[in-house]
């Protein structure tokens, strides 16, 4: 029972400070007349890193697994959930830890950037508010999309798993070496669709996004949202299956 | 009375460090004229990082507690102080030797930078001189601006009191991860209110703003200044009470 | 026999992983209309340099000696390879690891930012193309060109010697400190020819853009392809011998 | 002798990193035509940060002090050399090892950007060709100029010393960390005179300026020469004085 709220606890606040800080600096470039306002790429690679960093240092601190990410689940779920993490029951826990944790991420981003947002909908820059929700891709291209999407999450997937064992005398650098991979995913294979790699932190923001009551704003563009959830997920599932190898 | 001087001191030392780093990178970035003019909020929230790493780290190797903050020494009084820390007369010392250390460094930090503050003025940029001593909202509206200002700190406090465990096979990282905290925070949440999250930070250099003896500054913008004060110490009150559970 | 494979798989994924992320930035800045268009040269070093650390770091773990660079390979060899490595057979292994998984790897990132690549073609931005392959002078002469991409090379090997045995206590931080001298040298000794320092970050990467199947596309500049192949041999030679001494 | 023979070449050979990587990063950043052209003041503080992590990390690991800085050596000397380091004739034997090593890699680092030099000079900038030699001052005022290089030293020389004992169980960090000062004080003190913070980085480069055989080069500034020397060395006698205490 402790170990059910203690995965339930670290996934949920670990995936809200993930959102919270990632979808926070991307807010602070792209929204209107913030202090970062135009800070560039680099800035927002840095802070999507150091929102992995800090969100799964929190919840591997609190005695979490940190996955925060059903992509991440879903691959230990093929490598072996029970070798793992535990009973195969802690599988809904995490994931519902994941959704609630992201949701309400979004929810609070929103609240705390609201007077940029109505003001970025009022200049008629719409693209920027649905941005800082979630991903979008430069050129639309199933295919490519597709690719990019399921490849650079399974560069995550690989790394997490390669380096199981690398930090045995630091294992606080577990999450912070994930947050590394996370800036070079971002960094490198971030500029065709902006590097989902993580199906809630797409589709929770994307979900809010649709139910914010703001006149004038965007459509949610749901006929992009399929891709970076099916991806990364497909990703996953690879990369948990290499490593039975 | 060994430990009095020890706590007093490194407060006042490391809090001296943080606002002579911290307010020394906002002044090279906005005011006249200086080789960092304009160089961006990537470099603004590096440098204050870097500043939180440095002042910490120096507090702490000089056996010191390290908060440098008033938001997180009343977190600690919350979360029961006597544990945590030692005698409730040190209280007022750690306070008293951080408001010592952030008004003596913004004093050496105005000095270092006088001919480009005095410049920044001539050339009517009398935003960017306050702005080099405290923060300000992007959109003035208390609500907002205060539910920023406790937010952020809560995510700073949170972090302060799930990791105090988690460094203790390299007890040198604690300082150092809260500048990566404090680098997060920057990012993704100081787009609207710019960050303050430590009282002290932004009311003692309001303070040496205020009795800048400069003909043509502007004023100190004391009606805003209650709220980077008020809503970080409300953020280290429930801080400290979270953790308490 | 397992030597023999963990050698070529670890050399071979590791540098699949060092050019895709490596490549990857700079197809990112410099390719038409990418998230990172444009992001700057500290966004391409700092990308190399994760890319480095990010492929070394899983090269390790998987118990390889990441090279991931014939220079480096060819600096072992010359300071004795039986008692650094193993077998002497095992060069051509390594070699080859690295050629396949750098060729592989441009092939990959070809595909990843298809859509910006055909994009910048027909909007007449083949340096740019040339550019996500392989490296190029700023101004052409052989002497100089040669001597900065054979002294950045010597900077890189004499780090990699002097610092064997600096980490015991702490493995895990060689690769990333390789990382952090790439990064050193990218920003500031890569400003003449763009920092090969890897005759197969430069030389496979030719090969996929002299095979790329694009009408349009620029030749692939052989004339200039020997120096960043020959002038790190050499500084591998070099810097492997004088710490024979 | 052995002892003599190390410091002497770790001095030397550490310096020689650190003047090659730090002016070099200068020059990409101001020079004419480099990949790295106008990348900006984070990028140079970041690139002279990594300028001392690498020099001062493969001079410790050639066991040697890596001070690099005859400011950091006179404060040994004050504070105690033989307690510090050893017998008092290796005070020299530091001091010109650190000299020898700064004239040599600033003519390698003239050798490796000389056709971006040339070609600044004959495009009329040659203040940027000065600038990769030796720092200057925004504005011009003796007593403010020998301030800000006395104070930024000072922090340094304070950093250093406070944190002597603070990475014992990860030596390694200690380098490291010298950085993190140095790139502290560049973002937040650099601003007013570029943060010489070592007579030798400045002075020696002057000289080679001097020496230059280049037709139509500026003045090498030597009426400001003085400061970046005197003001670093007292901040060095004054910082290690303080730690007797």
């Amino acid at each position: 029972m402790e170990n059910w709220f203690t995965h339930f606890g670290t996934e949920l606040l670990g995936t809200f400070i993930l959102i919270i800080l990632g979808n926070g600096i991307v807010a602070n470039v792209v929204l209107k007349n913030t202090k970062g306002n135009n800070a560039g790429w680099l800035s927002i690679t840095i802070g999507w890193s150091f929102a992995v960093i800090i969100g799964a240092t929190i919840a591997s601190a609190l005695k979490g697994a940190a996955h925060l990410n059903p992509a991440v689940t879903i691959a230990f779920v093929v490598n072996g959930w029970e070798k793992n993490i535990g009973s195969l029951g802690l599988i809904p826990i995490f994931i519902i830890g994941q959704l609630i944790g992201a949701i309400l991420a979004q929810i609070v981003i929103d609240i705390f950037y609201i007077k940029h947002i109505t003001n970025s909908i009022s200049d008629n820059k719409n693209n920027n508010v649905l941005a800082m929700h979630s991903t979008g891709p430069q050129y639309r291209n199933i295919f490519s999309n597709f690719f990019c999407e399921f490849f650079a999450t399974l560069i995550l997937v690989v790394g997490i798993f390669s380096l199981s064992n690398w930090f045995s005398s630091a294992t606080w650098m577990g999450p912070i070496f994930v947050g590394f991979i996370v800036l070079a995913i971002g960094l490198s294979l971030g500029g065709t669709t902006g590097y989902a790699i993580n199906p809630f932190r797409d589709l929770c923001p994307r979900i809010v996004h649709q139910l914010l009551p703001l006149k004038g704003k965007s459509n949610s563009d749901w006929s992009y949202s399929w891709i970076p959830v099916v991806a990364p997920m497909l990703a996953g599932i690879m990369g948990g299956a290499l490593f039975l190898i």
